[in-house]
């Protein structure tokens, strides 16, 4: 059984969407940020940078203790690797992928988060870091766009990968960030496609009813969240 | 045969460090961001997100066509798994160092580079930012000392491995980017462990011959370079 430490954000629903796309049966122990719950102990342990999603995997193939992973990306490679699914084995269709999950966890997710704090979160307005966040998120969004005109599929080429998984749940926030999916028509049709996924859709419902009652952050929870001090 | 190419920066010494390491025959072919090498489309054919380092695998394993790779990630993993160094091949060890490499790719590696941005090349100094990214790298650098303390050797466990070399080049910014190591005493343990390495410091001298002639931005080649606006 896998023990997925979740909470309803982009990173996050990179895993329950592999894990309901794979199939693997999974529990999800919620990390409610109001509670600065990624800061408790017990997380802590597994996910010692204090960032969710992080996994145990209660049985893992070499039938020894539990495992603790952080890191989306390696959470995403790793349930690949266990279970043969959505990451070609062979050398080369390996590294076209591993480019690309590199490519969202190195470029397209830090950058639209640093978009999203300045343009949306951020007390302060900085016209100058926005235009900065802005434009790199226009220059990612046209790289993706051309790379999906290319293989008329998914982003590393015919077959759905984790790739797509981890660069999805990030496009979604394209509305809230003031993009618009017309601008880039070939990520408007491969979102369109993907959206339409029964997997997917499970996997963005996943623990709905655990973080149904909205939990408001206070200062301090927004002030630990946002690293604008020490937790 | 690899083609690297690439420029001295943390990320392409991340390639040097592991080809040196894992003495790989390799030639450079320089990028020249002073006359916006990173858009020629010759460079673009391999990495279509104008961003170095990226290679070419003249030999891959699989005897098919040459193999183009970006993201200083995705290539370490590639090179690690053609050459069977620096990188376990049980999942569980895998899986350890990938997390870190993650760790490196999503978050020690870019929010330095933020931080870098706005405290030392930014023309407007704004403390917000500022004081955002410099609390987040301190977070980072505490992260990588308590897990260094832990495992008393490397980041990943006993062995060195692709996890330390990619953090290693940008822990080499903390000194230009004012921080002292002597905050964080297993980083500052680790960091002279690897710098006494001759293969790294071949690493860090890789070109160092055909960057000698120091080539200065223009305003246009800096804007491009800060993504201030669309190449």
């Amino acid at each position: 059984m896998i023990e997925l430490f979740f909470a309803p954000t982009p990173n996050g629903w990179k895993l329950t969407i592999f894990l309901e796309e794979a199939e693997l049966p999974f529990r999800i122990t919620p990390v409610f940020f109001a509670d600065g719950g990624q800061f408790a102990p017990e997380f802590l342990a597994h996910s010692p940078n204090n960032r969710m999603p992080a996994l145990v995997d209660h049985a893992p193939a070499d039938g020894g203790p539990p495992l603790s992973l952080f890191e989306s990306g390696a959470m995403l490679h790793y349930l690949a690797r266990k279970t043969g699914r959505f990451l070609p084995s062979d050398p080369r269709g390996e590294a076209r992928v591993m480019q690309w999950l590199m490519w969202q966890m190195a470029g397209f997710g830090p950058m639209l988060g640093q978009h999203g704090h300045f343009a949306l979160y951020a007390a302060e307005k900085h016209p100058y870091a926005i235009q900065r966040y802005r434009t790199e998120a226009e220059r990612l969004y046209g790289v993706l766009d051309r790379q999906l005109a290319a293989t008329g599929a998914h982003v590393a080429g015919d077959d759905y990968s984790i790739a797509d998984m981890a660069i999805f749940p990030w496009a979604m926030t394209h509305k809230a960030q003031g993009f618009t999916l017309d601008d880039w028509p070939a990520v408007k049709r491969w979102y369109a496609e993907l959206r339409a996924r029964p997997a997917l859709q499970r996997g963005l419902s996943a623990g709905k009813e655990i973080f149904a009652e909205k939990r408001e952050m206070d200062d301090a929870a927004r002030a630990r969240f946002f690293g604008l001090k020490p937790a």
